[in-house]
């Protein structure tokens, strides 16, 4: 019952996206075991993005003129939920965290002479991107806290830190740093800014892809760590001004974690999907289905109102950016990040209980996303830092401050 | 962010109802604790539902032809959360259950004597109703089952049967009553009609106003237990046609869990503004006030995430009813039903920890709620019954049927 | 499988008292919707009281010499549990707080001339008590803000304060109240004392017995707001010494726990009770009992665990007590007075929706505990002040300091 | 304070193996991520078994003729716990699932020829075993499914099947194999029977170690599909008589649930050092420990109750099998076999929010037990079943058979 907002373009692409993940995408899962990831993006997931530019489908979150959709954040979260269906379907249609994000920063914020550069071939899909914000040596619930610094001089930054879960470094062309470059500023939001860095920079080190849920991962699926020894980049590689860095961060999060919350809900579709499928087919005797367990049919009741009061939430919030801007939406952003994500998990545990073994086996999707998908609590800013947010904004109805 | 709901009339009338609520009915609430239910109808309530129709704010579910404001299902869901705001809001506009239920029922399927005899007061608040249905020896989730029976004999029922939970029984003029009247028919759903009887007919006993969470209650505020010995009715006082009794009963539930839910978050909304506002106030320390603690800024947060999704849930089913039917909406009904009343208790739980000694007390209207909206999750279908149905309708996709 | 806890002394005693629980106690039960507490008090109580006595099992908590069956603390909890089986159980056996606490509080350190005076009356049942701490205006959970004062002059302590919660006092003999003493010694815990106060004694001032979840009591099941205007007592009825209440209190308090964490077992185990024989016999169909519904099945035995749980966490913080005193078992009973409170608040909620709209009616004892114990979370500490006991402690190990 | 269950043997024994693990155990996790189990096996983990035996602490659960410590099972699962805190403790130690459960197979049921070949190697840890009853097409919670046959041919059983989650038969020398040998036998618990395959039998195939939560392991740190191709081995292998199969099984999981929740206990022990320490340790800003955080504060107080209540559990039931046999024990089995592997999943999933991006790298042990401990709720029967049989029993007592 979310027609109110399928939009007279949805009616029209929606289902045509929907087909393409069907027929297209899902079939192309199954290719996840067979190689990794970043050979997988030369072969069989080079083919399958040529199928959706083919079909008119690619980069739906980009402008017509930019050669995507056209859509709004709430016609384009409806597209997202879709996309994530599957693992692959955001990098199918190149929408995929974190380029997207960095389509979105350099759109707004690059010079001219960057956005030919570094955004018209990340559009195109031609080359990869990652964003180096998180440290290892600072809680990322408080970003202000950050040793990476970029010190200039003459026309250069140089800069230098460590930084980790920069996802998708492997085998991308440039980050995007976050860096001090005012370390004496008063005001800890106004110290660091956001550089361009090239990763064939000399003194940019790849330290590992992180093993992160059993698994490195290689290209665009892999987590990052790097340190910068002193790389040196044109000044002109800056994004926005200096100083800016947290204020286009906060940005950035704001429509990205739009795009988490739907992607999330897409994933939780799928499961759903799976849960109910298994549970009809899955017999404890002969003629007995899973199914007819009422404690089953109950989680099936409970994950279906979960997921539903996720997309409501997640698309009036979108409307409410479209009308109003991110940022008056801001409380809204961080109650759908912790509430969705907190869905999520649920589903995911109801569909591994109902699957028993299998549900444990790599041989559905559900591992996959159980392993994966812990981080949705964590990653964009912990569910104790939205709740915080959250909070923050009833209490000041009070003249509480906290 | 509702305000895709908020249409023309109701920036225009909400705001007005807003201040009535406050102004008028809030300040009411006093009076609850001075005398008994029954004595405040005729004296201090019966002047507040004069003040409501001076501002021509009176039933505002009803039409404008009957005296209402014309409002879509929307429309007044959304009025009913802000008259759901006090205990007695519902009564003073004259839609409070089951009253209101039953001016839909005998507006749809009431012959025109009986809409003149019993709904055009009914409507003008001149009289009250009840509706008795829950017969103590049956489970409720099975509403099938039953023994109270009408026989006819010539132009009149004859009607036998024991029932309780029979709201507002206590003062009313006429209850309906769900009655066998065709025992044998192979078909379960067939079986009973819905009849009324004026309480002043022979064999009409009110047998006790059932104590509930530690009140009997009087007047609207009670639930009596009730028993019919051979009590003679017209056959003209049937609603509809024989048989058709769940059907009506159906209809009638629909909308009505719609008025519920609203109405509970229009709880939820008054129980939240308590929580923030008595642990901005109290204080461990001077200046050091309960807010201030994580944990209930977390309560706050998920209670605020979780009335929002509540709302949004109830609106888009109300929409919903308005453009296909109730029968349309049937899953999202009883998804909603358990949803809102678990986000009920859950904000009502955390209100009372937070006001620690004296959220036990009667001194605040948490006791009450705690008290008489435990109901929630079992009136008008228990949790369980309603996960049922939602979890059928998913299944049924998959060829199973629960 | 608490066998382990079952010593000789138990293995006569404790049967005993199971059966005239059964037998004389809960018929007694009856009684509680008859006539105001106070009132049974002198009559069908005051023979229950009685028959304890001819039975031999009067106040069980004592020692022998003082009439008592002298069991230790984990044999008691035993007792306790069997007693709180019936809300009327401690009454009956003159255990019940806050008398129990005071005999113990007396016993301890009281003067010889206050024994005689109140104590050994108190023993017999003759007279009662009651317990005066906590203040309207200061939350409970920082115990070391009080507006209450105690100022000497010559031999005499004039009181001068307002309490609440102080229950029983309708109807008791005297008060312990907590007073401030000392109110410019710089530790807070050093500046209160307990004091004596004869209820007849001019200047007190019992405001109200406060509306309690619908009920304002009487006799011993009531709260009183108390106010004391210049109430003079001796100074020979200070209990311990000057500065020294916060220390009594924590002694006082600890066993007090244990006591009501064995009295909540023993209601779980008769809601676990109500709620396996009620889903055995309602019927959703013939021949159907709602125990045949899977989710009924789950919640009895979630129940069945939890409840468990508690008795085996209750039982040996017991033991640590009775081998290494209270002190040395703080932590645990922080532990087990916020988890077996929540178990408590589950099961019945549980046993309630079994029961459905019965479940909600005073015609069950489900109703008066889901009001009177929803305290369980908040009285003696709140579940927040708990759980800050057992992670302080646990950091400690880990040098930080909360 | 779970004093009351330490024996004199194990105040000698607990603290040498608590150093020890400590000492020896831990500081050979490093070793996982370096090579393959299965190699592991042969050279680092080969020596620390060495070690264990020097340290004469082997096979703790083994009488002391059989070159054990003697243990009873109350005793042993104190042991257990010790060993869980790391996930090479039980292997060090030879007393692993499923060789431990072999081994007290074999020790009961085995002829002597079969003890000699097969038990004597596996208790010295010069051989490992494995245990195939698991079919991937039926649902594991009816385990009288099965399709695997033995066909009796004179002397010889052929057996043919396909089963899955065979722990550890990579690397192992033979399997206990779970085979209907009676398919006609009316009563299904009667059908199947445990015969021994050595794994070099012609027809016996390793389709693969199972790709689990993104590891397919190797050694005894793998789950095989396997299947049977007209295997022929001895009737003499033979474990028990024909038919007593599903006995057998019930008896070799009883008590080995009593492992495995000591066990997850141990885990809790380790993970929950791991959220307390780290609290302690990792700063949000300079001085301002995350411990320092309210809602951590609760989550470490829920954990601490909820690890305590589950040892208390455990250890109760093992006390109680020692004195009256597994059987009688059967319901508190089955109570902690749900209520621990709950727990466990909670300390986990709190400790992983707590590590933030870190707890979900492989560079702490949390990834890895979140991934390989979500099955605890699946394995040895699922939490549903687990909870059947708990309301069951509670059931009986109101002649309820569901």
């Amino acid at each position: 019952m979310t027609e109110i907002f399928i939009t007279e373009k949805l009616k029209k692409v929606l289902p045509q996206i929907q087909e393409f993940v069907k027929n297209e995408v899902v079939p192309c899962e199954q290719f996840l075991h067979t190689k990794p990831f970043i050979e997988l993006e030369k072969s069989e997931l080079l083919a399958l993005r040529q199928k959706v530019k083919d079909a008119g489908l690619w980069a739906p979150h980009l402008s017509e003129s930019e050669g995507g959709l056209g859509l709004s954040l709430m016609e384009f979260g409806q597209v997202s939920e879709v996309l994530g269906y599957s693992p692959i379907g955001h990098f199918a249609f190149n929408c995929q965290a974190p380029d997207i994000g960095n389509m979105e920063l350099l759109h707004t914020h690059a010079s001219n002479a960057l956005k030919e550069k570094y955004l018209a071939p990340l559009q195109k899909g031609e080359i990869r991107s990652c964003f180096s914000m998180t440290e290892p040596e600072f809680a990322g619930s408080n970003p202000t806290r950050m040793q990476t610094t970029a010190t200039k001089e003459g026309e250069y930054y140089y800069i230098n830190g460590h930084k980790w879960f920069t996802t998708g470094a492997d085998g991308a062309t440039f980050t995007i740093v976050m860096a001090v470059t005012d370390a004496t500023n008063p005001n800890p939001y106004l110290k660091a800014s956001m550089i361009i860095v090239p990763l064939d920079t000399d003194g940019f080190e790849l330290v590992r892809n992180i093993s992160i849920m059993g698994e490195a991962g290689s290209g665009h699926h892999s987590h990052a760590e790097v340190r910068y020894h002193h790389c040196k980049v044109p000044t002109s590689y800056l994004i926005g001004k200096e100083g800016e860095g947290f204020k286009l961060a906060q940005e950035r999060l704001g429509p990205g974690r739009i795009h988490h919350c739907m992607r999330w809900i897409g994933i939780c579709e799928r499961v759903f999907e799976m849960m109910c499928s298994y549970s009809a087919m899955r017999e404890l005797e002969t003629g007995v289905p899973l199914a007819s367990k009422q404690v089953i049919q109950h989680w099936i009741a409970e994950c279906r109102a979960n997921i539903n009061a996720a997309r409501y939430m997640v698309l009036h919030t979108a409307y409410g950016i479209d009308k109003q801007g991110a940022s008056a939406m801001r409380v809204e952003i961080s109650t759908i990040k912790f509430f969705v994500a907190n869905v999520l998990q649920q589903v995911i545990d109801k569909a591994i209980q109902i699957h028993g073994g299998l549900g444990l086996t790599d041989d559905t999707l559900l591992s996959y996303w159980f392993r994966h998908e812990r981080a949705a609590r964590i990653y964009d800013g912990p569910d104790e830092v939205h709740k915080y947010v959250v909070a923050r904004e009833e209490l000041k109805k009070y003249k509480v401050k906290i």
